[in-house]
């Protein structure tokens, strides 16, 4: 039997330009369940949760949701905040309050393994509760998923402006770097190789985090190729590295997961370009853009975070639990895909990387193999273009009344 | 009576993302005039005439040529080259050589004065030609034009940019600012208001070079804005400047005009946010992107870097000279114009600021009269988006022949 009571869903980490759509899948999904009598936001992820910040979407107007669907970027709001013991007791204190009885959690695997531990720590406990996780980040890093859900429109416009800036550098004949998101895993800046249709366009030279550079090696590559074709586009992750021989380019700031935020690694790469292959060499950090720029909205993303949030609802009241949300690829022409299931376990806090026999040979580019895979994702005008500039909606955010005490949270 | 023989084209300074539009406009006139014999496209603007590297452009392909109408950046190659007395005369001798009667030079106001130079020295010779400037720079800092063909698509860029960074930084709560290009006109920096449709959207703040900031204020705005609406979003040109109290931001290389290399102020700003405010403030620069990001192509823009290219070729056909196509603004909204010219001295090395009873007069943001003024332009997609990603031509390149020696220039 169905559980029947409240539901809470939160948005987790990096916004993408999709999330929203996972948020309208969830809600349509919600309103056809009588089980679910309210469904709630938890504003700004965990933080809301523990602060019973949390609005009452089903109060919200039809109209609206189904504008949001295609509205870039985090519409409950974000954090990154690292659950202590204390933050998830917490938790379920504030869940048996407001009779929540399914939590979703819109996340990256930072963000699934708080789920699990949420899962846990209600399957312990005596209050009944479904978790699921929904998919999203546009590092692509989430293992099983065949894909993660906010990868396709980053992808999207991460090869585009790489194609765009690299006419510019055409133009002059010049060098450019430009720095793609990407930590650990190099899918996105991967990615930006589908916008290369011939050999002589950008971007001639693609180094992922995965691969550790010889900086000899580097040089003579973008020597090659500025001899060749007369300019030169190297698309490089932030995690770009030259192992022991390091470029100077890691901040010494944390950020709240322990990572070094990163950044700055196109811009001694440019310098160490002017310098060697003695050519004028610009460089561009593709930025906050990537996960926000919607004009570049991929259709298959767009579909893809509608379906896993949709899904995501009806598995909980189907009485499934502690698991997360994939895609599974059925065809890559046409892109066909299916929703299944994966064990919280099995994604929390692990990073899927870009398989080695996808980084071709001379270590310097993605293969076609990588190609065939994420050209389906990036392909595809999710919405058109309006005439003037677009006109976001926001929620009105009828708010939950607190039933808690104020919660301290120890820093 | 009007001169018989060939023309020549050159593209000049920062491409955008119309300038092929114009190209496309002055070679689908030249094809109609029987006075034009031959078309040629400088390869890398002045550069190319220097070294008689030049194309043959009624060659190309009408289908490769339509497409380019649409393509950004510069498709001939550019340059942005300070021409020597020497460096004209040369010109002359590549004219002379090649029988050319019409030069068009497309560019800013540097490449305007080139233009008016060469025009000078045509008159004091032997040598009967028309020479006609088309007006190009995303900067919109021509004089007398009511705009500039190529910033229209750079503010649409830019303020979508701003839109969906603003998107990020309220999800997450957070402070942001943005650089936007220009280095002694805001005009770019202050189309990013456009985007603004109320209060509580970003960009709150918009700081243009024309305005000297104090410091103190523009913390007080910052902890203002943020305290109101929980998130704080700055876009500055990367003009900006604090007067004496300066930020260290304007690096010691010069370029090629001797203008120095700016950039670096908006990671500044992010910093002295963070310190003042107390918030966690990213940053990002929009870069090359602006004058290259097609999916941003503004149909006004593209509309008017046509039509100058179009009409300076009938112009100079009809034996008009020394002057500049300029856009006339006729109607707002309906956005209608008809093209008409200015002299080269009028516009060669001025600068067009934004007026001071633009900026608002807390000197943080531009008035309703510069809105009214630039929405029309930054609005109207010009084209629809791809289902891939695109496909952009490149000439055929049929190359003319050399008839002089090769030519040394001196550094």
């Amino acid at each position: 039997m169905s559980l029947q009571g409240n539901a809470l869903i939160g948005q987790s980490g990096g916004p993408t330009i999709v999330i929203n759509a996972s948020l309208v899948g969830a809600i349509e999904a919600a309103e056809k369940h009588s089980e679910i009598d309210r469904f709630f936001g938890a504003v700004h992820g965990l933080t809301g949760v523990l602060n019973e910040q949390m609005i009452d979407l089903f109060r919200e107007d039809d109209d609206l949701i189904r504008k949001m669907r295609y509205t870039p970027s985090a519409a409950l709001g974000t954090c990154r905040l690292k659950a202590t013991e204390e933050d998830l007791n917490r938790c379920m204190e504030v869940f048996k309050a407001h009779d929540i009885r399914y939590f979703f959690y819109n996340g990256g695997n930072d963000s699934q393994l708080v789920c699990h531990l949420i899962s846990e720590l209600a399957k312990g406990s005596d209050w009944d509760m479904q978790v699921i996780g929904i998919p999203k980040t546009i590092d692509n890093d989430l293992a099983i998923t065949d894909n993660c859900p906010g990868f396709g429109s980053a992808g999207r416009y991460a090869a585009w402006a790489v194609q765009c800036a690299a006419r510019d550098a055409m133009a002059f004949g010049n060098a450019e770097v430009l720095e793609v998101m990407g930590r650990d895993a190099g899918w996105l800046t991967g990615a930006t190789q589908c916008g290369r249709r011939e050999d002589w366009m950008g971007p001639h030279l693609v180094y992922l985090p995965e691969v550790t550079v010889d900086p000899d090696k580097f040089v003579a590559d973008c020597q090659d190729v500025y001899d060749e074709y007369g300019y030169l586009v190297v698309a490089v992750s932030e995690g770009f590295n030259f192992g022991e021989s390091e470029v100077a380019t890691t901040s010494e700031e944390l950020d709240e997961f322990g990572h070094a935020r990163l950044g700055g690694v196109a811009e001694a790469l440019a310098k160490m370009v002017e310098k060697t292959v003695g050519v004028r060499c610009r460089f561009d950090k593709l930025g906050n853009l990537q996960r926000a720029f919607s004009p570049c909205m991929s259709k298959v993303d767009s579909d893809e975070a509608y379906a896993v949030g949709q899904d995501a609802v009806n598995r909980a009241v189907a009485g499934e639990t502690d698991i997360m949300i994939t895609i599974q690829r059925l065809n890559s022409d046409p892109f066909e895909f299916e929703t299944e299931t994966t064990s919280l376990m099995s994604v929390a806090d692990v990073t899927k990387e870009v398989p080695e026999d996808w980084i071709n040979e001379e270590q310097n580019g993605v293969t076609d193999e990588f190609i065939e895979y994420a050209m389906p994702l990036v392909s595809g005008a999710a919405v058109e273009l309006p005439e003037g500039l677009p006109n976001y909606p926001v929620f009105q955010k009828h708010f939950v009344d607190s039933k808690l005490q104020p919660y301290e949270r120890k820093k």
